[in-house]
């Protein structure tokens, strides 16, 4: 079967019908079937216990740390959570370095802490955080006591060369890895660089429990202060801590979080032929460019961002947006305008970040995951195709709907 | 059948058999049948859906209202959280006055939050936060913004006089209920007293979702604040707030909230016959008291708290423990030994809390909830009963064995 647009009129932006019958969200969104997960919510029921580190939790905490090869991963609530739990845990005050163009999560989660977030800008290459601005920032600014480096989109912003970055100017590195579940590097996955590396199981990343994350870290002291800051109570022995929190991960979360890790390399072996699919379509087509994952060996390939070139495209990445999101494909803008220029810290950024400002107006996200069948990307293919045939007429009459 | 313990030997803490065989936690535990849970979990399954203000949340949102009779019931991922994200909502700057015999979570949300507390002292006969301290504070400590009233153990802190007090002060008022599902004042719920209220979901409360808790105001401007700060996206008109979280609800969570909401009122009469149960048990007992909820019409008998009086049973609250937890009856102390004694708060902490002292040495929280069973309370009140007639020679033994 082959889906086009043959006239501006046909697509839904213009009143034609929408590709898709009901809105395909951008990804992941992959869980067990039903029946494994009957299964396992079952047991939970029989025992009566349902959150406070219990034994389906501890069991999933388990099976991470041999994912991650790391000594101990820390189930919380969500990501941001752990981002929050990680400033207080490793002592953290002054100001932190972390890039300009990722989640806002990862400069609340600093402010949230009482730190203040110092931000880089982006590499125009890797698309991941600039090292030679880090770089700079550390030799230029003042009160820097470390560097929250983030893994975006399935690749890595060098963890390597910012440890070595971090132990020339004695400051702490740590990771939001969000983005990088089953990423490797060296052969090995992500999750073992830095003081401690957080990831998040929201069900938009690989690997979902629903809302969820860990933190993982091979310091033991370390690992115990986090622990004891996710919950005044309950799991390892009491260490003190400056504060604590409730980042407490429930039963229902952990055996979701079973049985996707059992079926993660099923759902990254989809990822990869769907980002192939969308390789061959989109090649063709002038003015977009989708993004390889950079700085691993192997991606996840949760997130299908390319860059729009409006001169060669006919339109802009924000005409495009209209245009998908009329035809119910959920494309997403990613992280515009940069955090730099988002509440409440426009007011603090004197540095200018022209990398993350020239990207933040180009991405765009496209849906990949457990819903986007072979079917639906051909669809997405073919309407970004038809639009970039039609773009000029689309990009006037999206003045006139706008 | 009757239970007792006729020697000292006959105790678990002496090398006797547990009178219970596996651990009886101190409760709630009320869950929906196996059955309405896989029916309800079906169809999150079936709309491939999992978080982010999905149907289920917007429908339990609104059903909670309902029950509150307040505009908006805006759930998040933990009463924590939500008392974390209250202080950002209502913009406080300074101290905030809250009682400090009370879960460390209230003190702990103040700190995260960038404000200080400031304890006040237990009221002996109510044994809620004392009005007349709170009063005295007002008068004079400087730089208080707020106080955070808080509703323990199924009774009412006297939240109209805490109003009233506010407004004549000149500062903001809220609650903690994390104990006061379906408690009343005056014929209608608690939840609508102050600018907020916060509510606990936790499985120990009587309506639980495992983890969980939701705020409630009638306030259209500070529910709409709450909603941007719980997520950086996706619900509700976007508002400039100060900062963003990830306090977002999950469809698994909603599911079981909106099943347990329906069987509350039953979950409710069950724990009144077990509390009427102990108060026979008990009564003839010397030494310990049972105490009842105060400030409220009708309480949710959720927290079963007795005090020990030392001289009269025969031995120290600490030393009932030990006897209790050898029999696996899990009796818990109750914020033993005070926030203002407790990490991090230990030196900041000028004003002596007598009472505070007093009851934390004092309280005991036996087990009531969805898993005390008549069998089992019956088997509770026959080792307290026997543990004050043998009180000298186990108090002795126990010195031992601890």
């Amino acid at each position: 079967m082959t889906y086009t647009k043959h006239t501006p009129l046909d697509f839904a932006l213009l009143g034609g019908p929408p590709m898709l019958d009901k809105l395909l969200p951008v990804g992941q969104l992959y869980f067990p079937s039903w029946d494994r997960y009957d299964a396992a919510m079952r047991g939970i029921f029989e025992r009566q216990y349902y959150t406070n580190h219990g034994p389906l939790a501890q069991q999933f905490e388990a099976r991470l740390a041999d994912f991650f090869q790391v000594k101990h991963a820390i189930c919380v609530t969500n990501g941001t959570l752990g981002l929050i739990m990680a400033v207080k845990a490793l002592g953290l005050q002054g100001r932190v370095i972390v890039p300009a163009m990722t989640s806002i999560a990862c400069a609340q989660a600093l402010t949230w802490a009482g730190v203040q977030p110092v931000f880089c800008d982006a590499d125009p290459d890797t698309y991941q955080m600039s090292l030679e601005h880090v770089h700079m920032l550390l030799e230029r600014e003042a009160g820097i006591c470390a560097i929250l480096g983030v893994n975006l989109w399935g690749g890595s912003c060098d963890p390597q060369a910012l440890e070595r970055l971090a132990e020339r100017f004695g400051v702490e590195v740590y990771f939001d890895s969000a983005h990088a579940f089953a990423c490797t590097i060296a052969g090995h996955p992500l999750g073992r660089f830095g003081r401690l590396e957080v990831f998040s199981f929201h069900q938009s990343n690989l690997l979902s429990t629903t809302e969820g994350g860990c933190i993982t870290t091979n310091d033991d002291a370390l690992a115990a202060r986090l622990r004891n800051i996710r919950s005044s109570y309950g799991a390892g022995p009491a260490v003190e801590v400056p504060l604590t929190s409730n980042g407490r991960f429930s039963e229902a979360q952990a055996a979701i979080g079973l049985l996707n890790l059992e079926s993660c390399a099923e759902a990254l072996s989809n990822n990869r032929a769907s980002f192939e699919q969308y390789q061959l379509l989109l090649q063709a087509i002038p003015g977009i460019e989708l993004l390889t994952a950079r700085g691993v060996e192997q991606t996840n390939y949760q997130h299908l961002v390319c860059e729009i070139d409006e001169t060669l495209f006919g339109m802009s990445r924000d005409a495009l947006l209209a245009v998908l999101k009329a035809e119910n494909i959920d494309a997403q803008r990613l992280y515009y305008p940069g955090i730099h220029r988002s509440a409440p810290y426009v007011d603090e950024c004197a540095t200018a970040l022209p990398q993350t400002d020239r990207l933040c107006g180009r991405l765009i996200q496209l849906p990949i995951g457990a819903l986007a069948s072979t079917e639906k990307i051909a669809q997405i293919g073919a309407v970004i195709a038809a639009a970039q045939r039609h773009a000029g007429a689309l990009a006037t009459s999206n003045k006139a709907v706008l």
